[in-house]
């Protein structure tokens, strides 16, 4: 058993994992949003509790935006706001699944008329992209059909690509397309981006600026996600994970909370790949926290994906490659092992330590009374949340 | 290929198929409910509409309630209402997911208090069963967990034993207690009825007046659904099938929609245990019709367990018993898929018609000029959904 | 309810569906290989049996081979046999799964000495198809590790890729290399090529000849297998189906016997994208008659392939259109399942009778003596299987 | 994090785990079943190799033997063999897959000689067991169906029930019927025994000596197997585990390979429910090393289940507890994983070591020679395998 050393912290230290602001708002199932007391009313106060995630583990740099869930009359107002609580605003993501219009298709629509608009709202968000020095505007097609015949798969994924396209083009300097697919749901037949190869041949159409975002949540019972990530970072196009965990569909459970050992292969082939400490590859939340606190519950989740990448990056390689050669099954098994059950935790506290953080950030947390003063302060308005 | 006799005939008229009063309501996902033009503002104006459902087909006779949502002051003015429009009320369905108590479970919380008042509501349905005739109680269980060790399933489990019994023994004369079971949704780590075995063993410790509930959306992937419904029928305790259809989750599509042939295999199973024309033996639909017109989706739906039962019906088990003496597995399914394929739609219509109802009662709805009524009526007031 | 019309007949007379000549010799699970009386005891007979099924449908005029299963020293004398029994030679099949030497790898094994071998195979099998005027060179890529760790994924994807453009140089005229993917089986955590999506970008970065197979039981439960179809022809690079049904795993079941109304769905995606009477996407069989007969069980399968490409045609696509233009998701529906629903076997008995082909394929089988006489010749010898 | 103490070493030295001696024979799939040098060529070898295991481990005291593949003229002599080894024969597996007479059913089969021969078996078994004072029969029912139709499950289910009756009256003393059940393999469509409520309601209804056999790899996609351990261990019928893993189907990996924090989960459930250091659950491996080392892979199999008994003993029940009283979802969560992520290795080396048995089992065993002297010795003859 090997331990950390300063090769590794020095990685570490590079490390930053971006919130989703939708991850402050009340969320839930179709059966239930249980509102809790302290929730944010605007992007502001979303801002400022992700800003205490970053403060307690300096682990979250930046936040990404939902539109139009965080609309805001003026950007540069937010973005001086989060600059001054110690954090970027990160990517921005498009909205298609919302609008009465969008019942039936957004980018894929028939109606031509409604497709404009779905392009439109794009552009819009490009415009958003401008104002909050963004670089990432993505993507997550929740277009789809729920009974066979409903609609003709073959067209909408023809204008699908034209209307990525008009996007595409509107990107200026470093901007970038980031498209998410999903396995299912909403819709409960077919969604028009199910897969990573469907996602993979409409962004490798539109340009280098076009990438893929995978949702560890998105696949179907089974999947070799750890096989996608290292292909997707062969092909060059691994632009974002949406890291989450699941037990059955998109749970949306905190990261590394449903099969830790699955998180520990993902990291492997991050690093691997050449994924992490990439800026071509953004580590960002995509998560619900409908029963647990969410301060705490993103607070944990950073420290998730850190100590796993703790473990993945004590990975022996040359003793693995060694075994790997001889085809030494039980050698190379043992190897991999060795690094996930190595435990981390103390090694990081200490480290934390050592860079004036909490050597405990769920403690801190615990004790920096921020939760009491937003439960206090925050009274009346209307609780963030999906507007579902 | 033989057809339908008269025999087939006299038993397709005794098939009555229960309709959930929510269907009638919006419902939609997490992401987003979509609102309809004249869709329901309260239970009487769904009971009218369920009401046209079986107006059309000669198939629905009787409505399912759900409490709260079809909360009334006056239940006997309900009932009439029904029996006026020529239905009946039926199972009336309890609910333990919405109320901000619940949050951490119900009939199986650790809190006692909470528990009491979980147990109460049940109470209260069966005063609501008193009031409207209802002979079934239906409890779904929505309870459970989101993350390993956040709660004590054994526990649980106990608690929900005692739940059910206090529940159990309220019921009086022909009064059941029907428990459904679900695989996952809402929670995600566990759900305390997370399969027909559970279910059985916790009804099966109450007493012979209570049964499981097999809603078909409710399984793993892969899971013989038919073959449950074997079991349950050898043991006597299949009380009732919530009928609606997926593809991957709990999708709730119209039944038959997404693989009929299943739908089939569990029509032949149903008649083959004596669970058609039985009693104890409810037929439901439980779907949402989330993106399609609501009561045409209601009467597609019956039709289409109308029409699987007739081909179930024209099954020759003679033949089929032969061929499986003979372990002729192709001769067996040849007798098989042959009554799966008989297109049973024209003599359906021409039955339909000799008894007085529309041969197609999608065109006869869609020329009532109802649907264009209720659109114009219905307006003001809060459209009925789930109040999520 | 429309009818199958002379143009419907015309396509159909054009179909061909290419048996796969392991289907006659004996297969099933890891737990028992039950033997049959009658199985051919080498390639001669096994093409004996597939003509015999062409002669009673007129609808299997090729029989793919398999190598080093089908080696025989005189490739044109087998060749000639089989044209002699009005049956073309088709696919040729290679084998990485089980010599040895590819018990860790073979187009991907680390050892370049192996991987050279493998390579060679394959040149191998192109000679073959020199001599016996086949085409296609299929590659189903058994390879994988079963724990993680056990291999670098990424590295092997490269020599994949560099393994496959050997193969493909070797390739001439109109030659084709066709590479198969799978979701897992026989290794059991990670497969090479497990997905449409990591083999679409391996065969396009080979060329134009280079093509995907998809065999309907190689997905993950739940996946939408028509949409890959969608997407694979609208790509250009759908090479062949591998036709069967499963209910869980690659269960090589008969097509269509587990879920007929995917298989409806995947051939109007077919007819949807020309894959129909389109020479470059090859309609073939891969199926394990475990325990019932194996020449009735591929007439059975063939049938079924004709009989639910008649349903496809005869959706109304006007009417589809329409429906799906007004978002009318019944109304689409309700077009879609009627074409499903419509019993096409009488129009086809009558055509087949008018084609001078028996009306019932599988009786006229049954009373052709030709079981009988195999059963009765074929003594003695080792019945052909899969010698795992 | 707290340390394992006295009374947790206490409880660990009480653990055994029985292995299957099948383990050391050939396996594989049905693509191929890859030989090793130095196989066991028949049960007496088999034993000897499981005593190796216990040798260097402490943790395997008893064998299960599988009839007929582990059928020998003298069970005393074999049962002297392995006493003089230092291990017990444990459980008789009965086998009704291998048999012509059974591919259509054994103890479920139509025809009344061949399920009277079915039932012999097992009363062989019985004997079996008196010879060898082995305390369970364990039955696991691979008998099912590949299409729809092909048989009537009702009446297998009825038949099985009388097959099971007749084999547990003959039982005697101490004996147990261990019934396990499986999803699906080697049957496609139906399987007799698919879940643990049918395995369930076939063992209540034969008596106390009736138990239900979990195998942790035969579950739909996503099952919450450890609520299962919960419900059985409540029911008073967890007879046995089968211990494995698996990412799809029943993969038969090294448990704890695939998913360590599944098996860390049942490991919990089976401690709460008092299923450890209890005579009436047996622990056991089922386990197939296709491909990697067999003696070494069931070394790390055994101490897999040592470490993760560990780690699931160190969970803190009074602060998780508290946590689950509170509600405190991330704190109840914290003390879960605490508890998993704890490093237990290094103190369960010494506390071996402490007991005279070596500190690294895996490197005791390549040092020991034996591996080399079998390879050597077990020259001829023919290898033991499944006969499959």
């Amino acid at each position: 058993m090997t331990a950390l050393s300063p090769d590794h912290f020095a990685l570490l230290e590079r490390q930053g994992i971006e919130l989703p602001s939708w991850a402050f708002g009340n969320s839930g199932t179709r059966f239930r949003v249980f509102p809790t007391a302290g929730t944010p009313r605007d992007p502001f106060e979303k801002i400022a509790d992700a800003a205490e995630v970053n403060r307690v583990t300096g682990l979250a740099p930046s936040v990404a935006l939902h539109i139009p869930w965080d609309k805001v009359d003026d950007y540069s107002a937010l973005r001086s706001h989060a600059e001054d609580l110690g954090v970027a605003l990160g990517t921005i993501n498009s909205n298609t699944f919302q609008d009465e219009d969008y019942k039936f298709g957004a980018l894929t629509h028939e109606d031509d008329a409604i497709r404009r608009k779905a392009i439109d709202h794009h552009l819009e968000c490009i415009d958003v992209m401008d104002a909050t020095g963004s670089r990432d505007l993505k993507i997550w097609l929740a277009e789809g059909s729920n009974y066979p015949g409903q609609n003709d798969m073959r067209a909408r994924q023809d204008r699908l690509a034209d209307s990525l396209q008009q996007i595409y083009d509107r990107l200026t300097g470093e901007q970038r397309l980031v498209l998410e697919y999903k396995f299912f749901e909403p819709s409960f037949y077919h969604t028009d981006v199910p897969d990573w190869g469907t996602s993979y041949v409409q962004v490798a159409a539109l340009g280098e600026r076009a990438m893929v975002c995978l949702d560890t949540g998105h696949h179907a019972p089974g999947t070799n996600i750890e096989f996608i990530v290292m292909q997707l970072l062969r092909l060059g196009k691994l632009g974002s994970f949406d890291f989450n965990s699941r037990f059955y569909a998109d749970d949306d459970l905190i990261v590394g909370a449903a099969d830790p050992f699955q998180l520990f292969r993902i990291l492997v082939e991050v690093l691997r790949g050449g994924g992490f400490d990439n800026p071509d590859v953004v580590f960002m939340l995509d998560q619900c926290h409908n029963i647990e606190a969410k301060i705490p519950g993103q607070i944990r989740s950073v420290l998730n994906v850190q100590e796993m990448t703790a473990r993945a990056l004590l990975l022996d390689r040359d003793a693995l490659a060694a075994a790997q050669r001889a085809n030494d099954v039980l050698g190379a098994q043992a190897v991999f092992m060795d690094a996930f059950y190595t435990d981390v935790r103390s090694a990081l506290a200490e480290w934390r330590e050592s860079r004036g953080l909490p050597a405990d950030p769920m403690a801190a947390y615990a004790a920096s009374g921020y939760q009491q003063k937003i439960e206090a302060d925050r009274v009346g308005g209307t609780q963030a949340g999906w507007g579902a």
